[in-house]
């Protein structure tokens, strides 16, 4: 998408033909900044500290720090600790190992000699490919607000969501933005709520930011506003992003998903979780096996922002000595989910709604 | 309760017999700063940028500045004027209002001359009242959680809370924190989940600062984080305060607490709300009826903090240029309220439920 009327990816080659260049995530909205990984520590790196962010991002980043790798040293023995050290760095998003895997299965039956070029095309395409997943999620998700805004003579669709699961977690397009970002683009009058997201923020800096950039009216809410608002009619849907579905339709994402899902639930708002095939884990029976990070305190307890002269610097905003907790993602039960929106269509949020896109995952 | 080993109420009267002190706790917890309030405009522009705030020390606050004003002019038109302009502060918590109707009643049917030391006096009043409803309100919650305790086989009894319903809320005890402050002076093990409560941080600012400085162990989480936390059996009750309770048992508290409410209610957590009677609006049938104060947007889109020299400033953590919605407050419905807390005992949250507590309600 756009960023100043200039047309961005997350992730792309670099001019040298072999390394690669990232959007620094941890910089937005404050400023735009692009950093070049030349090595898999880089790169290890860059997801750790969350300078590239969201699932398919993280997968596409992991693939990219697999050819970065292979180009060093392709033998089996590189290759998995590789894969194993990427694979160490963030716990829930399934997509890491999902590209993980891809990128091993790719170039581990190749000659050594292959295996690097083979690695670049690789991860190019798992690139490519997510472009597309994220441009069909859209085209799918869109009818969902089409049919809304059927209802509303012409006033705008109130879409909320949670966290970034715009194109800055993806390569482009985003996952719970591409129907918002497609019907916009239609013509359909539609308005975001767009909850902050603490503690990173990631609503407040990042989809607002995109949003902003590709002119989509919004509002920014605190994560504690949603309910209120569904209480007194203002939200139509709900779209959010996921890290992992488990294979009982079970949804973990950020922190405080599941309350804006009991909240729809009460006010009878459409609860709707996009994602890409690769963010299902049909290895993962139900939500409650899905590994929670718990990430540190210091992201609770301290914030980085602009000063009045443009500077950033990071401020303690809570009461000196006062420990925090800082579980990452939460589970949302599929009961509470209307439904998935894949690239395949939408369905039921339920093994057998998955099973009806994916018939080839029943086939065992 | 103490600060640093010296015991502060949160209003007193100045040294000088005639004016008022108060905390700033727009400064907390970065510093302690006494701020003092010599006219009703002074009581009231505390009242409206929060240097105080929670629904009984905006009571107590008001009460001094009706204290303030009629010292200047004690006719009946002043006093009108007074009570006029002190309730048009906030227009959420009920005992604004019933501060201001006491205070109405206890000078106009006095002569001219006397009603300022008797203005005086039904303030000191109010406020000493105000410690002991909430002094008892803790020796009737205490009782819940001890209870908990008596199960919990000497581990610590997990409560969680949100915004700051505290002393720092109240003149001195608090509402919610009653009982968590007797129960942990009686010796039961606890420990407190403060939700930081954006966007004006006062339970990372002042719940966390409270419970600090009186020794119980608490964690700050986000306030996307209760529902994960009751998911997993983290959390044994949750108490918050209220401010304002219509007659039907609906609560309007901070914005954030009906989501609390419905993951408490999901996770069979028992949801209790503490309140002194005069939180309690007769008037009032339903909690769709009670007016939810929107606030400005900068409170979303700003936010200060301490440097690393000491020093306070307030950082932009936004996008630049998006908008901020902000509602203060929300309703919970009576029926996700497991029951009240209030000076007289626990009851159920409905109309019967308040009535039992308060039979003189009951008689038209």
């Amino acid at each position: 998408m756009k960023i100043e009327g200039k047309p961005y990816r997350t992730i792309w080659l670099a001019p040298d033909g072999w390394s690669v260049e990232i959007i620094d995530q941890t910089k937005l909205p404050h400023a735009l900044a692009i950093v070049r990984l030349a090595t898999v520590e880089a790169a290890a790196q860059a997801i750790l500290t969350m300078q590239v962010r969201g699932a398919p991002l993280i997968g596409a980043t992991a693939a990219y720090g697999m050819a970065l790798a292979i180009r060093e040293d392709a033998s089996d023995d590189a290759i998995e600790r590789a894969s194993a050290f990427l694979a160490a760095q963030r716990p829930t998003a399934i997509n890491l190992r999902w590209a993980l895997d891809e990128m091993r299965r790719a170039v581990l039956p190749l000659p050594v000699n292959a295996r690097a070029e083979a690695a670049y095309a690789r991860a190019a395409a798992i690139c490519d490919e997510d472009v597309e997943t994220c441009r069909l999620i859209g085209v799918h998700g869109r009818k969902l607000i089409d049919e809304i805004a059927a209802r509303k003579n012409g006033a705008p669709v109130n879409v909320l969501t949670h966290c970034n699961a715009g194109w800055l977690a993806c390569v482009d397009w985003g996952t719970a933005t591409s129907p918002v970002y497609q019907a916009h683009d239609a013509g359909v009058p539609l308005h975001v709520w767009v909850d902050e997201t603490r503690p990173r923020n990631q609503g407040a800096s990042l989809t607002a930011f995109e949003l902003g950039s590709h002119g989509i009216a919004h509002t920014i809410v605190v994560d504690n506003a949603g309910g209120h608002l569904m209480q007194h009619g203002d939200v139509d849907i709900v779209i959010v992003g996921t890290d992992r579905v488990a294979a009982n339709g079970d949804v973990a994402n950020k922190i405080g998903t599941y309350l804006k899902a009991l909240a729809a639930k009460d006010n009878a708002v459409p609860f709707y979780v996009a994602l890409p095939h690769s963010t299902i884990d049909w290895t993962v029976q139900d939500g409650a096996e899905i590994p929670i990070e718990e990430r540190h305190g210091d992201e609770v307890l301290k914030m980085p922002g602009r000063l009045p002269d443009g500077s950033v610097v990071t401020v303690e905003i809570a009461a000196p000595g006062s420990p925090a907790g800082n579980p990452a993602f939460d589970v949302t039960p599929a009961r509470l989910v209307s439904g998935f929106i894949t690239e395949r269509g939408v369905c039921a949020a339920s093994r057998e709604g998955l099973l009806s896109l994916y018939p080839e995952r029943g086939v065992k």
